[in-house]
């Protein structure tokens, strides 16, 4: 197994260590996760652009790399600087970036790694290529596709091309490709939107470099597809209940855990626990409830305030003290809401680890 | 006016600093809203302990104890301590401590400001006393009260005052009174409960010194309540849509909003904005979106991912570039999710005040 250069464990057992509520991330499944994920894009020929937000950890990036990846996603323009701070040197910002404040950064930013942004207007193209003009080198953009989120993007393969002329036109950019997100599945008409779009720039004597799309919980159904070239996987990393019932991973791989205490236990079949939404966030991420308590299958978390989470118990409820396991719906989002996660090996304590990239923008 | 000693505006702009997405705080309506929270409950003849889970912020804690206040309460030991840390003398720490790291932080606490804390159950007193044993001063406890909230408490007048007495039988520790949330309102029967415990443990011999209850949403409907001694309001300094859907403030008495820029606006009546979960949380608090655009009644805000905000208009969308302003559905969590939030008074800048107690357990 490649060497991802993760710190080992000592000799202390977290639970001497970690006070509740708290996020564990267990480096073991990590390093399998990552190992495993790039082996199977490899296989598919995709080049593998691991998406930082899940972790916003700079040691987590660079054990991606480590394992054969060609650069990091980032999503705001503050993650990708902290990713550059640490030394990771190329970098896709997948957002549009807007305003005099933040072009000015993307500027000095671009000076510090290879860097690759997207755009999905006009609008977007003209303000890179104001604040790139005179740039020793050009920009890299893809053109943003919706190819069915209805978020961001243009809307039609002839909108891409249009696009695309633009960047190619102005003198401190350069067309680099198309990006899409979620990932084109089956049954849906993602793929044939993309490869429509990609031999029209390409009839209009357009290189299309890279064709970007990425999503963990859709990275098992993917097979053979030559009309995109590189892959942005995020949860696989960690993994997480979404990951889990999409049938991508399996419960022992889900690397990051939510810790908590029992802290009322008023009735026989009711409980609550300190982890509420300032830990596990409101997400449901098309759940009824808010993570899976392992080992405790009868237990469904109910509902959560910022600072509870009302467990229903099928057997007797935990008592007071009892400290649980929880995986949850959405890791990387629970990410964002701690200072630390606190690295674990099995029962050992690693250590506590700043997220570096929390709550950038 | 009072003088609540909260700092002025200069010169600048506050559009001419503050990128987004951001957290905008205006100290005048700040300072509105706390003088006419503490008025109302000056004159309902309630002590008044804002809980600062709202702003998370020692120095609004400050500008509410020098309007009258005569303490806080904080959720969590770690936002009791920044408080303390800052000076603050007075908490009352509503949340069940658990286990033996935070009770030896909590016993420091003690030695540091006057205490109060909750207890719901045996076991939480056991720990209590087990950690107060030998104190110079008792620890004061209230019984956690579940007067329909079901979550924490006691369920039944008759477990408070078995509670109470076996806190008034421990040395280290002092029964203080009773606590529930949220407050009474009319038609709930939690006044009853409230009065039934308070009269079943003064039977006993027992002095309730303090019955504590809060929650902004219901303090328009409070009337005077001899069953009731302390209201622990929190939402009232920044106020929000829940707030506003009460009938408790009107919009321009919402001082917190989410500043956020149109990234996207690929269709006439839709647009993305640069604020997602990661600013406006997944609350939705009863709605069916997330927040309300100022001065813009015809835009939904109809799906949230991490760093999107989806919004569907009834009117032409607004276009990339443009700036809106966003009262979320619920101000506490925003003022979780940011390391800085942006103090201005109107369209002037204040300064960026770092968020102290955030992500604090």
């Amino acid at each position: 197994m490649k060497n991802l250069n993760l710190p080992l464990a000592g000799n202390e057992l977290w639970r001497d260590v970690v006070d509740t509520p708290a996020v564990l991330i267990d480096l073991d499944i990590v390093e399998r996760n990552i190992v495993r994920g790039q082996a199977r894009l490899d296989d598919l020929g995709l080049k593998v652009r691991p998406h930082i937000k899940t972790h916003k950890l700079p040691l987590l990036a660079h054990a991606q790399l480590a394992a054969g990846a060609i650069g990091v996603t980032a999503q705001k323009l503050g993650e990708a600087e902290v990713m550059a701070d640490a030394g990771v040197e190329d970098t896709l910002l997948s957002y549009n970036i807007v305003g005099e404040r933040k072009l000015r950064r993307l500027r000095q930013l671009a000076d510090r790694c290879r860097l690759t942004v997207v755009a999905d207007s006009e609008e977007i193209v003209r303000g890179l290529a104001a604040a790139f003009e005179g740039a020793s080198k050009p920009l890299a953009v893809l053109v943003e596709c919706d190819t069915g989120m209805r978020r961001c993007g243009v809307l039609t393969p002839e909108a891409a091309l249009q696009l695309a002329k633009s960047i190619h036109g102005r003198p401190g950019l350069r067309f680099a490709g198309l990006m899409t997100y979620p990932a084109p599945g089956q049954g849906n008409s993602a793929c044939e939107w993309l490869e429509d779009a990609a031999r029209l720039v390409r009839a209009n004597g357009l290189t299309v470099e890279s064709v970007s799309t990425g999503g963990t919980p859709d990275l098992h159904a993917l097979t053979h597809n030559p009309s995109i070239t590189e892959y942005r996987p995020g949860s696989y990393v960690y993994n997480d209940r979404s990951v889990l019932s999409a049938g991508s991973c399996a419960e022992a791989d889900c690397a990051l855990t939510v810790l908590t205490t029992v802290v009322s236990s008023p009735e026989d079949r009711r409980a609550v626990v300190d982890a509420g939404t300032k830990v596990l966030t409101s997400d449901l991420f098309g759940f009824r409830d808010y993570g899976l308590v392992v080992g405790r299958p009868d237990i469904s978390i109910v509902s959560l305030n910022e600072e509870h989470g009302r467990l229903e118990c099928g057997q007797q409820a935990p008592a007071v003290g009892d400290v649980l396991r929880v995986i949850p719906n959405h890791a990387c989002v629970v990410s964002n809401m701690v200072d630390h996660v606190h690295f674990v090996r099995g029962d050992f304590f690693v250590h506590s680890e700043r997220v570096a990239a929390r709550g950038m923008s």
